[in-house]
C-alpha cells in the first residue's frame, strides 16, 4: 500500500495521548483534551459552504496558523483528507487528530497538526476551526492555558464570528458560547468489574457532563475507556466549565481506586485470572477481533497499574493499543502478513509484538 | 490429607489407558476396554445381599483371584472402598478402575487390580464380579483374548451363575448372555467442530451401539471424548459383538480423520486459534473449571496430533488430563496450594506443570 509521506511519518511515532510512564491519576486518567469551536466572521459554516469556499477558508486558516507561528510551515503537518485512503483517514481518527465526522466529509477539509500532535486544528469539520490540544494524564489547567494562547494568536489573524451576548457562534447550537469541549479519558476497569459503572455514569450525567467511549460521540465501551466531557458552553465561563469537569474527574478517579482496592481485597484471584487470560489471548490467538483485543489490553493495563503483572510494560500496551486498530493495522503489516482477514492480521501483529505464537516451523 | 498407601502408590504412576506415544488410530482411538459381568452360583446379586454376605463374596473372589495367579497377592492392589475418603474414591473413578456406582455403595465392596491397572475386578458392584481389561489405543482382539483368559482361570475357582439357554446371569437384564461390554474411547474434536458429531452419533445408535461421555453412563461430552460400546449381550457371541463394535470404530476414526483434514484445508487459522487460545488458558489462568480445562486439553491434543503444536507433548497432555480431575487434584496439591477453591487449585497446578504464570514475586 502507498502511504502518503506525512501519514508515514505520523505512524512512526507513539501517539501523544498515551504516556509510557504512569500518568497523573495513577494511570486511571489516561489523557486530557480541550477543543475550541471557532468560525470566521463573514463566511458560512462548512455545512453551507460550497467546496470552493471551503478551500478558501482552509487557505485562510493555514495562513493564520503559519503566520501566528503556532504551526510553523516546516515543522507542522498540513494534511488534506481528500488525498488520503480510507486506511490513512482511519489512522487520523485512531490518533485522535480527526473526528469520524471530519474524515467522512473530506472535501475541502484540512488538518493542521504540530509534530508532536499535541496541538491541531481540524479545518472545515462541523465548524470552520476545531482547535485541539491534548496531553497524557489529567492536566486540564495547563491545557487550557495552552489552547487559549493558540486561540488568541490565531484570532489576531482571523476575525472570529462572535456575538456580544452569546459568545462564539458555532454550527451546532450546543457549542455556542465558549465553543469549548474539555474531556478526560478514563480507564475504569474496576468500576466495570464491580458493576458500579452504570450508577456512577448516571451520576455524571446529572452533573451535566457527557460520557462517551474511546472513539468519541456514539462510540461504545471499548476496553473500559470512558471519555467524560462538559456539556454546557453557554452562560458559563471556560474556567467554570473546566473546574466542574475536573472536580468530577477527581471523584471518578477516587471511585475507580476504591473499586480496584475492593476487587484486590475481595477477589484478587479473579483479577489475576483476568490479567493472565488476557495475556494468553494476546500471546497465542490467531483470530482476534478489535473489541476482544481492547478488552485484553485493558486487563493487562489494570494488571500493570496494580503491580500484578510485569511480563509487558505500559509502553508496549500503549503501542499495541494503537497498532491493533484497523487503520494502523492496515498500514503496518501489509508487507509481512498475507491474510486478508483483519482479525487474523491483528492476532499476527500481537504475536509478533509479544514474540510468541505456537505455529510450527 | 492422609492418603492410603495403595492409593498413594497408584497416583505415582501414569494411568494405563492413555498412551504417551501416538496410539493406534492416530491418537483418535484413545483406549479400549472390555468388561465382563459375572456372578457366583448360589449367591444373591449384591443389591440383594446383606453386608456380611457381600464380604463373604469378596473373600471368595479375592481368594480365586490370588489362587488363579491372575492377581498375585504381592503384586496386585486389593482396595476396600469403604476404607477410603471421597477424594480417594474419586481417584479410582478417574483412573477408570471403578464406576461411579461402585464407589457410591462401598460397603462390602472390593477392588482388585494388577499393578499396571490394565486388569481389574470390581467386586460387588451391580454384579458380584465386573472383570475389566483396558489398554491404550484400539485393540479389542488382544483385549478379548486377555480377559477371556482371566475369566477362564477365575472360573476354575468360582462357579459362575449361568443358564444353559441365556448364558451368564446378571443383576440387570441388559447384561444377560455374554455379560460383555466392550468399549472404545474416541477423541472426536474434528467431528464436533464441523458439526457432524450429532448425525454421526445418531448413526452409531442405529447400529445398536451406545455412546457415553468420558465418565461412562450418564456423563456428558467432556473434552470431546466419546465412549462407544456394544449394547447387546443376548443372542450374539462375544466375538460378534466385538467385531460389530470394531467395524463402527474404524468408520468413526475415518470420519474424524476426514473432518480434521477438512478443517485444516478450509480454515487452518481457526484451528491454530483454538490450539493457541487453549494453550494460553492453561498457561495463564487463575481459575479453571474442569470442563474448560478438558476442552483446552482436547484442543492441545488435536494440535499435537495434527503436527500443529509442539510446545507440550502428549505425555504432558495425558498427565494433565488425569491430574486436573477433582480426586487427583485433591491428593496432589494439598500441601502447596492453600486455596479451598478447586478451580483455583486446578489453575495453579496447570501453571506449575507448564512452568508459567504471571504472578509477580
Amino acid at each position: 500500500m502507498d502511504i502518503s509521506p506525512q501519514i508515514s511519518k505520523l505512524i512512526q511515532n507513539p501517539v501523544c495521548f498515551l504516556s509510557d510512564s504512569p500518568a497523573a491519576g495513577d494511570g486511571i486518567a489516561i489523557s486530557s483534551r480541550i477543543r475550541l469551536a471557532r468560525n470566521i466572521e463573514g463566511y458560512p459554516f462548512p455545512g453551507n459552504a460550497p467546496e470552493a469556499l471551503k478551500k478558501e477558508i482552509a487557505s485562510l486558516v493555514r495562513s493564520a496558523a503559519v503566520k501566528s507561528r503556532m504551526f510553523p510551515a516546516r515543522s507542522s503537518y498540513f494534511i488534506f483528507p481528500e488525498e488520503l485512503s480510507e486506511s490513512e483517514l482511519a489512522i487520523l481518527v485512531e490518533r485522535r487528530l480527526a473526528s469520524t465526522g471530519f474524515v467522512k466529509n473530506p472535501q475541502g477539509a484540512l488538518l493542521i497538526a504540530s509534530r508532536d500532535e499535541k496541538s491541531s486544528i481540524m479545518v472545515n469539520e462541523e465548524d470552520q476551526l476545531r482547535i485541539q490540544c491534548m496531553t497524557p494524564g489529567f492536566d486540564l489547567d495547563s491545557l487550557w492555558e495552552k489552547i487559549s494562547g493558540i486561540d488568541d494568536k490565531l484570532n489576531t489573524y482571523l476575525e472570529y464570528a462572535c456575538d456580544e451576548k452569546y459568545g462564539f457562534l458555532t454550527s451546532c447550537p450546543s457549542n455556542i458560547g465558549t465553543g469549548l469541549r474539555a474531556s478526560v479519558m478514563l480507564h475504569l476497569p474496576g468500576l466495570v468489574a464491580t458493576g458500579l459503572i452504570n450508577p456512577t455514569l448516571e451520576g455524571i450525567n446529572q452533573l451535566h457532563l457527557a460520557v462517551r467511549g474511546l472513539r468519541g460521540e456514539g462510540s461504545k465501551n471499548h476496553g473500559n475507556f470512558f471519555q467524560i466531557s462538559n456539556q454546557y458552553t453557554l452562560g458559563i465561563t471556560e474556567k467554570e466549565a473546566i473546574s466542574a469537569l475536573a472536580a468530577a474527574i477527581v471523584k471518578l478517579i477516587d471511585g475507580e481506586k476504591q473499586a480496584r482496592e475492593r476487587l484486590f481485597e475481595s477477589n484478587r484471584n479473579m483479577l489475576f485470572d483476568k490479567v493472565g487470560r488476557a495475556y494468553g489471548t494476546l500471546k497465542y490467538s490467531y483470530h482476534l477481533p478489535l473489541d476482544e483485543a481492547f478488552y485484553a489490553l485493558s486487563c493487562i493495563r489494570l494488571g500493570v497499574d496494580m503491580g500484578m503483572f510485569n511480563a509487558i510494560d505500559i509502553a508496549t500496551v500503549n503501542r499495541m493499543q494503537i497498532a491493533l486498530q484497523p487503520g494502523h493495522l492496515g498500514c503496518q503489516i501489509e508487507n509481512f502478513c498475507t491474510s486478508d482477514d483483519c482479525d487474523e492480521r491483528r492476532a499476527f501483529l500481537c504475536r509478533t509484538l509479544l514474540k510468541s505464537g505456537i505455529k510450527k516451523g
